[in-house]
């Protein structure tokens, strides 16, 4: 077995042996197979496209290359969910303790933002004191003691993935649905959840633009699930506008104790709910009621245990920023278009997110939205504040918003689209 | 500008820019560019190919990234060839001093083996005291004073290839025709010459397998050629049987000798007489006569020449392998297929020929023939001498030659194919 025959069944179109995939993967975990003929392999995949079968065996390789977790001891179901990444989507934040409020555990093992995509665990960093970073033992106590735990993955979960993800995103080759899909199940399911809800997003903000490759990444990532004993199901929703009024670390953990106390945008609420419902049936918890969860507190009196489990303080003030700029409706008449790609790379350019993965973030910065498709605006009247400590990066921020919002004139009729696109189990 | 974008563009099948293809080349032999971010740009080109002028570009990038050769102050016009690389292709030996003693001035750049075709200088250098390592001072003089130089291309020449070839040799991402054109042509043109013939093998041992890629490959070298001021031609010729009745080094070097001396195999003759009517042509010497010069002495002189000046002895007895097997025919009849690719990787294993570029080649070894396709054979008769130092490889050399060989019943028709296929200018 060699690296250059592995190399040259993919690029010839050919199907890809059991043994040539757990080869390649351990020799390159172990770094017999060079970057240079994994991203050569890795080109070719995304080129050539591999069948299911190839890639059920290819995450059953990165799931072997480290440690599995073990949540039997656990007295609940557990319940996991992942979302492919959007402008403004806090849902974990919200999600995890009304889901454990129902009776679940839920292991939420979460990862940083890079690009114009916010991270679960920067987010939940400006509260002030809360720990990201828990040894397996603690992890364990925290879902065991208050049903939930959101936290960054230890080293051990999937080291292959790692490894070729950090090549992957350097060599053009991140966009190949296979190899996301391996990536994503591979580390969920080495993570040892009984079941797990998929949030696929599709639209300008999210990975996946179109709806035939979300529905594609959705069936592949279910079909993988299911091969592993794992509950699977994905909804694909929408993310062509922000999800709620805020994009930004404490700007969205803000809005996200509020979707907790019983308020918050209607959209966070809606996509908050219906995940929650799939995690319970998943669950196997049937009977559970997620919005009386929410209207009755018990929700937030997770999120409050789970908060100060990892240190944080659940009652602190949370971070401002040190500057903002309005942004005024040019023109009065009815918000049609909010693209969330634009405010999505304003909020990082103001400081929410990192362009490179040892860079900080700011607690405070981000894009606070006034208006949301379907609503009136009137010109001058605020449309958006942006957030930033870093001032000079105004103009910076504004020109990602050039030509990111359409407004029709007063009376036009404007009715916007579903959040849930499609269900896929 | 970054290898992101650049990889990115040629993935999603775009055309890459001038300027795009000077940084990437240049960022690349800087190091600036990683290795596995070129693999993966590598495997791009090869599966969604480079139009002429990306090509052209490469080309020309890569012929800047090292110093160019001005044979200028010569006083005969200078006539170079390269070929593909096929078993047997001893043709360089008798060729050049052959052209030269029709008045070209022949700098020939040469390489070493890789694989299941020998090089030129593995064969030279079994000749007792010839040095391939010549300075640039020493090949002009070389050049100057015998017509002829057959040597190793100096570091100098397009290190951006010798870089991205040694890549390529570990990715997968050989096989790609605008890379293999590149390649070739860019040394050719840094090196200077004023004429270039392209001796463009296919068949089972070549590079090239079918006739429809080799006419592609030669179509995009000449118009490399062409666009640089170098006058090109190709010429595409057999090789589905071996060339002439030796295939290694010191067995190669003599058969040369022979066709010098007016004798050796009809189709070695017939091809170095057809490529040296092109050279002379391409050189504007079109009264010269090779068939003479091979009759009347002239080329065998300039051999000797050009083998003393470069620290050989034309007169020493060459090297003999230590051991000999008999490959005797199973049948009498008429053989009709001999298989270059058989050929060449017995003679590999038998010690001709290296794995990994560091690896030694033994002079002696080698596979000699007693019959070619169209020779009538008899049971029990040499059909072929395998010869070797190392006799423990007898039996994987024996490997390769299973069902290498058809043999028709005695009194079959059968009259070999023309070994030049087609002619590209």
């Amino acid at each position: 077995m060699d690296a250059i025959s592995v190399i040259r069944t993919k690029r010839d179109r050919g199907e890809l042996t059991p043994e040539q995939i757990d080869w390649v993967i351990d020799a390159y975990t172990r770094g017999e197979v060079a970057d240079e003929q994994m991203s050569a392999l890795a080109m070719a995949i995304l080129l050539n496209g591999m069948n299911r079968a190839e890639i059920a065996r290819w995450t059953a390789a990165m799931i072997a290359s480290g440690e599995r977790m073990d949540f039997s001891s656990l007295s609940h179901p557990t319940a996991d969910k992942h979302s492919t990444g959007g402008v403004g989507d806090k849902i974990t934040l919200p999600l995890a303790p009304l889901v454990a409020a129902c009776g679940a555990a839920v292991p939420q093992l979460s990862g940083r933002g890079l690009g114009h995509t916010g991270g679960t665990l920067d987010k939940l960093e400006s509260i002030p004191g809360w720990r990201a970073l828990l040894s397996n033992e603690e992890m364990l106590h925290v879902l065991d003691t208050t049903g939930a735990v959101i936290c960054a993955a230890g080293d051990g979960l999937a080291p292959a993935d790692k490894k070729l993800y950090a090549l992957r995103d350097v060599t053009g080759t991140v966009e190949a649905i296979p190899l996301i899909a391996s990536s994503i199940m591979s580390k969920k399911i080495a993570e040892g959840t009984g079941s797990l809800v998929l949030d696929v997003k599709v639209g300008s903000g999210a990975f996946m633009k179109n709806i035939d490759d979300a529905r594609e990444l959705a069936s592949t990532m279910v079909g993988l699930g299911t091969d592993h004993g794992v509950r699977t199901v994905a909804l694909l929703t929408d993310m062509s506008t922000p999800l709620g009024l805020t994009a930004g670390n404490a700007l969205e953990v803000r809005e996200s104790v509020e979707v907790l106390a019983g308020g918050g945008p209607a959209d966070v609420v809606e996509l908050t709910v219906a995940l929650a419902r799939e995690m319970l049936d998943a669950a196997g918890l049937r009977d559970a009621d997620p919005a009386k969860a929410l209207a009755d507190g018990s929700a937030m009196d997770v999120w409050r245990r789970m908060i100060a489990a990892q240190g944080g303080d659940p009652d602190a003030e949370l971070p401002v920023a040190r500057e903002r700029h309005v942004v005024t409706a040019p023109s009065s008449g009815v918000l049609t278009r909010l693209d969330a790609y634009g405010v999505g790379v304003a909020a990082w350019r103001l400081g929410a997110g990192r362009a490179r993965k040892e860079d900080p973030v700011q607690a405070g910065a981000g894009v606070e939205l006034h208006a949301k498709p379907g609503d009136t605006v009137t010109a001058g009247r605020p449309l958006m504040t942006l957030h930033t400590d870093t001032p000079e990066k105004f103009d910076y921020a504004l020109k990602a918003l050039e030509g990111a919002w359409d407004i029709a004139p007063a009376g036009t009729a404007f009715t916007p689209g579903p959040i849930v696109l499609d269900r896929i189990s």
